[in-house]
Formats: C-alpha cells, sequence, structure tokens
C-alpha cells in the first residue's frame, strides 16, 4: 500500500469555510511529536528512507507507532512505501533503537486537524517553528497511484487552494532547511 | 533492568510433582515462536546481542514483544541487560526490520509451563527440536545480580536440581549448534 499526498502553504481559517461548506467531515484533533531517526549503516538523506517513532495524543489518549518510509516511488505525489505498527511504550523502542545503533536526528512537533471529504483525508497542519499547511491524502495501490493523485489534486482546488504550489519537501525536510 | 536466568536440562514430571508440593503457584502455559534477526551493520554473534520478535499465544489470546538483548553482564547467571515492547503486528515489524537490512536468522519454538516460587518464575520448557528443560528467572538491578542468582540457584535446588548442571547457551545457540 502506498500513500499519495500532496500538502501547500496555506492559512487555516478560509480552508475550515470551505470545508464546512463543502459538508465535510470532522475527524478530530492531535497532537504528534514524531521523532526521526539516523541509521548507522545508511545514509537516509541519501537513500531517501525514514524511520520515525511517532507519540500521538487525540482525545482518546495517546498512542506510539512506528513507521519506515520507503525512497519515492511517484515524485509527482510524493508517494512512498510506508510499514507501520503500533508500539506499547515510545521510550523503550527508543532505547532499543538506541542500543542497534540508530540515533534521533530530528522531532517534529504537529497539531493536526483533521476532516474526511469524499474519502481523502484532509489535514489542517500547525507545525512548530513552520507554520500552517494542508494536506490531502489518500491510501493507494500501486496501480492507482495516478488517479489518486489526481482526485487529491482535485480535493484541493474544492478548498480554494493551488495543486500547483504543492510543497514536495517533507515537514523534517522543511525543518531540516530552516535550520541551515 | 537485569534478568538473571538459571537453566538445566530436565524432566518435567518430577519437577512438576516438587512445585506442587512446594506450594508453587501455576501460571498458565503459553507457546512462543521467537524469529531471531542478524543485523546489516554488526555481527551479533561477536557482539553477544540479540535481536527478537516473540509471537506469543496464551489463554488470554495472542501478543507480540519485540526485544533487544545486549551482551553478557555476568556470565554465571547469564546476566544481560533487556529492552522489550510490545507490538500490535508482528509481521508489520518483521518488514520494517527487512526494509532497514535486518534478516530473520533462526526461529526457536517453545512451549512454556510456568510458576511463581518464592517470587521467581519457574518454567518448564519444552523446545522443538531439544527436548525438556527448567528455567528459574528472576529481573534484578545491577547491585542485586549475585543475591540474585544465589536465590535462583536455591531455587533450583529445591526442586531437585543441581545448579551446577547450568547450560549457559541459550536455546538458539543450542539450535544452531545442533543443526551443525
Amino acid at each position: 500500500m502506498y500513500e499519495v499526498e500532496l500538502k501547500v502553504r496555506a492559512g487555516h481559517e478560509a480552508v475550515r469555510q470551505r470545508l464546512s461548506s463543502l459538508g465535510a467531515e470532522d475527524a478530530g484533533t492531535v497532537r504528534q511529536i514524531d521523532t526521526y531517526y539516523d541509521a548507522p549503516h545508511r545514509d537516509f538523506a541519501e537513500t531517501d528512507e525514514a524511520l520515525r517513532i511517532r507519540r500521538e495524543e487525540g482525545e482518546d489518549g495517546s498512542t506510539t507507532r512506528v513507521t519506515y518510509k520507503g525512497p519515492l516511488v511517484e515524485a509527482e505525489s510524493k508517494s512512498r512505501r510506508e510499514i507501520e505498527t503500533g508500539v506499547d511504550d515510545a521510550d523503550d523502542l527508543d532505547s532499543i533503537l538506541d542500543a542497534l545503533g540508530f540515533s534521533p536526528a530530528a522531532v517534529v512537533e504537529k497539531e493536526r486537524e483533521r476532516y474526511v471529504l469524499d474519502d481523502y483525508t484532509v489535514t489542517l497542519d500547525s507545525i512548530a517553528d513552520l507554520g500552517e499547511f494542508v494536506e490531502v491524502e489518500h491510501e493507494a495501490l500501486e496501480s492507482d497511484l495516478e488517479s489518486t493523485r489526481e482526485g487529491a489534486a482535485d480535493r484541493l482546488r474544492d478548498l480554494g487552494l493551488d495543486p500547483d504550489e504543492q510543497i514536495r519537501t517533507s515537514y523534517l525536510g522543511l525543518l531540516l532547511d530552516s535550520s541551515q
């Protein structure tokens, strides 16, 4: 399964109004603290991979997930292979990774306000030290990548946003760029 | 926290009778399938570390845990640093490890019948392709390693077993030895 994502920089207030008038379903707000790791045996910046522990706090309590992201398979929509599973204890997994030689490289803190619009997830992201963004996401099989990407672009247009302004750099990448 | 373990090869029937007459508490039986991984950047056989995914089925359903074991800190009692956390999906974690370059090296299948005796865990292990063993375990702080080891040896004697017959090789090691 692949994750198709289109992201633009946009103030949230106008987008919230469009979501409301389009009848989007409010899917709640969560706070995420993402820790990205460096590997001992590969340069993830070079191989275009990522390993992340995500601590998430929402209305239903807190959860931790570990995610591997593979290299881009389709640059246009930023599609990657993602493998993810829940873990009981973020600190214990951090200690295991540390013992294996993986080390925390960067932390991204987000508040994410989620909506569902025509089966796509629309997320209003407020990123610490970066500002406000809107992201449209959908899972896709490899054979559906192109049509799913077009659907995501249509949802952005419905929200008054321009898919041509897509930011392909991840929040992690933007943060690393802004700190240089 | 360290794990102190003393293990001997022993038929289970006589030990079950001693446990019963000593008033040990039956803590249930579980089936475990352990997969050990090779690392892409270190030879765990040389560094004396291990990375394991354990799938466990018991009366309360099935669980998965991931465990890192560090090198021996005290050879006598086989004490190691262990870091462990539960994970939601064994197959997803296996895929993440695979993507990172870790590969399954060996599988150990056990049936483990557990008892609690004087706060120590006594486990009657039936290991596929190896036979029957009895293991006495207890967690210990680094400062308590020696006294905890002595307590474990006393429990073995109470069960009619000889701590001097301790097997220091792991089930994984015994299986690898027997397959050579």
